[in-house]
């Protein structure tokens, strides 16, 4: 295996995360999270849904017989644990566990069919169906998340056998699809493996992964239409649900060439995977009009369809994007998996171009969505990331079915949890990027790190209380003294912040470049930055086109969105509003779900017992004076079903109760 | 034909509408809608969707030959306008209208069946499969509008032929329904029936066909449940969807016996059709569990599940009711259809007991839900009527989909506008209702009457400017003086009014009687009673735990329910406050749509140029004084497609822009 060269691998360095607050969360997804998922993808957890994941391997290996059960993509619950399992293996060694990895590796070889094919569903199930309905059927997506895994687990191992396995079934792959006469010219549905290619493309130099990646790429959305041709020639059958009358190619981002596309639509997932490899291939193949199709696509979708979450995805109906500036708050979509999926665009965009914004919505996903979508004990999760809950409507206005007022057990279609725990397992990768002789810091989340930098080797050393306190102190510590960059980011949010290097002032006028105060200096040994970002909750208010937050805020402090919930302040939460001019109060809460700051403010509350009967009336009910408690929004749903919300009506400040 | 007794007769007296705004609409309806609607019928109307419905008929008639099309209830259109043209025909004759109606019945009489059956998709595309699923298959709901307009037929020309064909059709039915041993014990899955054969009834005098409603009303939700065993006898397949693995009873309203009933659940037209025909059977048969379980079923819907609009059910899903005090306003279903039943059961529950709330209830889906249904040139419709449209949102967010923001034409399934012929056309009957020798006064739209009150002919004329104006004056003329009661209804939203008999003011306090002021005296020629209810402007607030209106208000002029639009206001509506204090200024303009008073008040609206970019921010965005104005809710829509809302958010008044 040839290597490639170090000027093409866009991970340079190496980060150990030390961090009290996201070492918690690294510790959950390698403690309970992993195993967890382990037993569940063997069936053996009783109070979750079946997976079948394993068994179908079972059956396909010939190790037993019974039909392939689940999803089409059921075979992606494994690969995802496995790449969660290699980061964690790199982060922390574990022989038990790299045993149960191994063994399952051994399965999936034995899955695999002569000519490299891979994929349970139609090794057991449809076997002379193989490649007829890339629409719905996720052949391709499942490969790309193996390629992911064996990318990860060689990585942390050395171990080359699911490699191989990959790269023969890439090899079986590049031998159906592409522009030589007699291939398919097709995509998968579900975009993944374009950017999985890029991995095992920077992973073994090979050009051909590079190749079939921009393949996939470039074919997405061309004329005459793929996908239209191939549902024509399946007498318009789809996997789902039967024949149809109609093939809807935005939902797949295959509705124009990937370079024309300006406006984020479809399923968000696909999207922001498709988004992901666009920009990888726009970095690694210089390929200007794909950069500048990924930042159109960025700009249009951080910048009028994201939540003030990070969340993405404004309906249930196809998980999808809506248009501009349509974001509800209560029907909202804003899956768990498409936040993860912003994040790797993000961290594509900053090796593209060391812009902060990237960061900024890189952070606000991370610590917001993200976050919340896990319960504290790991084994509960939200897909759904609503802005807006009223538990009764969650299970009787069947238009918000999907959102749910707590978080659920494992499912069976088990998406998000192995997209977190990969994630988090991973997260040292976020925290940088290195441009020339800069090294960009993104993320505050503590850590000790080595780059070259400037011909040097350049010991870090990263620590903050992040999200709860603004200091942050960084050490730089090159073997030589040596000049290079060290860039750092002002979070959007931050306003008054202060940077010293050695105890001295950094002057913010002449180093900010794109939203990071960059010191370009001779550094040497033990020198030390020291940043202060004021931490102070405050407010966030929406566009004006954005209708559903109209004459509304929300809290915010730090990179953390707040909300309120009915376990502080009751429930009928939409008779709260908070003071337009009120000051807000910041208590640390030790005993709140593992710790927490607490911010409070005055607000008043409608007096439900001044109304008089009835549905409408002349006469408005009174209200009275409250405080009005607000918690970090990726703790919410934790204490029982009850009623949240981010986004609240603000008021002037109320007198006594009439 | 054996007429039934007047006590019995519960639509007493003769009513002619003199009406300038109601007129109108009546007058449409007879120049414009029948006739459109008969051409559609026929298939002759180039731009609407072809209806099928005289052509099923033909076909089962063995006029021509051809295959079933539409909809499984098709035949009901031919029945609702068969219907309308009767309650047209009694208002004015019209020797070409009638002469079409009785082609039309010659043709149903010669689709009819040896047997007496009738049904147009049971006789053409399975004619084995008569009753074999009430669930789906409207049998007995198609069967109830033709003997709705077989009674409405024979009242108005004293033609009996299709009165003749539904009696033998209901004797079918009565031969295949029943307590009996061998009958079905079953009920259709769409409520209707039961209301017309209590109507009727009504007519015959013929103690059948209450009992056989009666029938119908008791069995349903009896345990083993019908329904559901009919589904399980069919292997649990729908007429839609093909199998299901579950059936909604609730849907139906057949989750519970109908005495049992408290909550408004299910598709909201069945509900209310249902609801119809207990509170006639409640009266008729003097069954106070059922008139119990009535005003249960009133209060919830009318004080927990209705828009301010008079509009019922919350979701499209199903078009049905959802839980208490949830009325979303943007993704509202509110069928002009079920705000037509709720006004049939209005009627319904005035002749059981004289309370005002009623009347107040039937005014309110009248003038707002009902009137706005329908286009200024009665050949467009909205089925679907929210408060609150963004036409964007309607094109491109699924969950609004249903949501409309201009009325559509004729559509394959036009439940809504026939049952707006029927119910304009039949207006006169739901003005008065007599309670011993009183004439309860329920809707103030001008009149010429007769009754016979405490022995004596009583000629009453009534002439108002209503929605306008508050001024009506009421002649009251007994052939011979006479002592009896005059009931004014004295409406909700009236605060202020005064009455005067020949000059004389009337004290209200001793006379108001369930929202009625109740005037009991000896009444002489040509004496004369004079209302004056201020008809001025003013704030609506909802319920606090109606959640979608928390903060907000409606403006309400008499009956009249306002909204503002984008053509008036401009787009971004969600950027505009009223002031909590501001006084209203009403005028007449009498170029907007045929006329109305436009209200206008003082407000605030976000400056969208203040915004510098990104979607949120620290800053809000600066606000200015504007004028706001509102027009009547029932005329939105008729300017081109544009934003629209009713409920508005309060603000303090607002001083200059920053």
């Amino acid at each position: 295996m040839n290597k490639i060269t170090e000027k093409k691998l866009t991970q340079p360095g190496n980060t150990t995360i030390k961090d009290e607050f996201w070492g918690r969360y690294i510790r959950l997804v390698q403690d309970v999270v992993i195993p967890y998922q382990y037993e569940a993808l063997h069936d053996r957890v009783p109070e979750a849904e079946l997976s079948h994941a394993i068994a179908n391997f079972e059956i396909a290996a010939g190790r037993r017989a019974g039909e392939f059960k689940g999803w089409v993509f059921q075979d992606s619950d494994v690969a995802k644990w496995l790449e969660a399992v290699g980061y964690s293996l790199k982060l922390k060694p574990d022989p038990g566990l790299e045993r149960q990895a191994d063994e399952v590796i051994d399965l999936i070889g034995e899955a695999q069919q002569e000519d490299g094919y891979l994929n349970t569903y139609f090794t057991v199930k449809e076997p002379g169906k193989r490649w007829t309905n890339l629409q719905d059927c996720h052949e391709l997506y499942c490969a790309g998340h193996f390629i992911e895994a064996a990318v990860a687990y060689y990585e942390a191992t050395g171990k080359d056998k699911l490699l191989n396995i990959m790269r023969r079934v890439v090899d079986h792959i590049d031998s159906v699809f592409g522009p030589e006469e007699g291939r398919l010219k097709g995509y998968d549905g579900h975009q993944e493996i374009e950017l999985a290619l890029v991995k095992l493309h920077l992973l073994t130099g090979n050009e051909k992964y590079l190749k079939l990646s921009s393949f996939f790429i470039d074919q997405r959305g061309q004329e005459p239409n793929f996908l239209h041709q191939e549902w024509e020639s399946r007498g318009r059958i789809t996997h789902w649900s039967g024949k149809t009358d109609h093939i809807d190619l935005a939902y797949f981002q295959a509705h124009l060439p990937v370079r024309e596309q300006s406006v984020a639509v479809g399923h968000s997932v696909r999207a922001v995977y498709m988004y992901t490899a666009m920009a990888d291939l726009a970095l690694l193949n210089g390929d200007r009009a794909l950069r500048d199709a990924c930042v159109r696509l960025w700009n249009n979708m951080t910048e009028k369809q994201m939540y003030i979450s990070g969340g993405i995805g404004s309906t249930h109906h196809g998980e999808a994007f809506t248009f501009d500036y349509d974001l509800p708050n209560d029907t909202i979509y804003a899956e768990t998996c498409a936040s993860i999926g912003l994040i790797f665009f993000a961290q594509r965009m900053l090796r593209l171009a060391p812009e902060a914004r990237y960061a900024d919505i890189m952070e606000r996903a991370l610590y917001n969505n993200v976050l919340g979508s896990m319960a504290q004990d790991g084994k509960h999760y939200f897909y759904v990331n609503p802005l807006e809950v009223w538990p009764q409507a969650c299970s009787c206005n069947p238009g918000k079915h999907h959102v749910k007022p707590e978080r659920q057990g494992w499912f069976g279609c088990a998406c998000c949890p192995p997209n977190v725990a990969r994630l988090l397992t991973s997260l040292n990768q976020y925290i940088y990027t290195v441009h020339g002789d800069t090294l960009y810091t993104n993320l505050y989340i503590g850590n000790e790190s080595n780059f070259t930098l400037g011909g040097t080797e350049v010991a870090i050393t990263l620590e903050s209380r992040f999200p709860w306190e603004g200091k942050v102190s960084m050490k730089v510590n090159p073997e030589q003294s040596g000049d290079f960059g060290i860039a750092l980011r002002i979070p959007s949010w931050s306003d008054g912040e202060e940077i010293k290097v050695n105890g001295e002032v950094v002057s913010f006028s002449e180093s900010l470049e794109q939203g990071y105060v960059v010191i370009r200096r001779e550094w040497k040994a033990d020198d030390v930055i020291e940043l202060n970002f004021p931490m102070e909750a405050h407010r966030v208010y929406a566009h004006p086109n954005l209708r559903a937050d109209a004459g509304k805020t929300a809290i915010q402090r730090g990179p953390l969105v707040y909300c309120l919930e009915g376990a502080d302040n009751g429930d009928l939460l939409s008779s709260i509003s908070i003071s337009k001019t009120g000051g807000f109060m910041e208590t640390f809460d030790g005993g709140l779900l593992g710790g927490a700051v607490v911010v409070k403010t005055a607000g008043c509350r409608v007096d439900e017992r001044s109304w008089n009967d009835g549905l409408y009336s002349r006469t408005k009910a009174a209200e009275m004076p409250v405080e009005v408690t607000a918690i970090p929004y990726y703790l919410w749903g934790n204490r029982g079903s009850g009623e949240m919300k981010v986004w609240i009506p603000e008021a002037e400040r109320q007198s006594l109760p009439r």
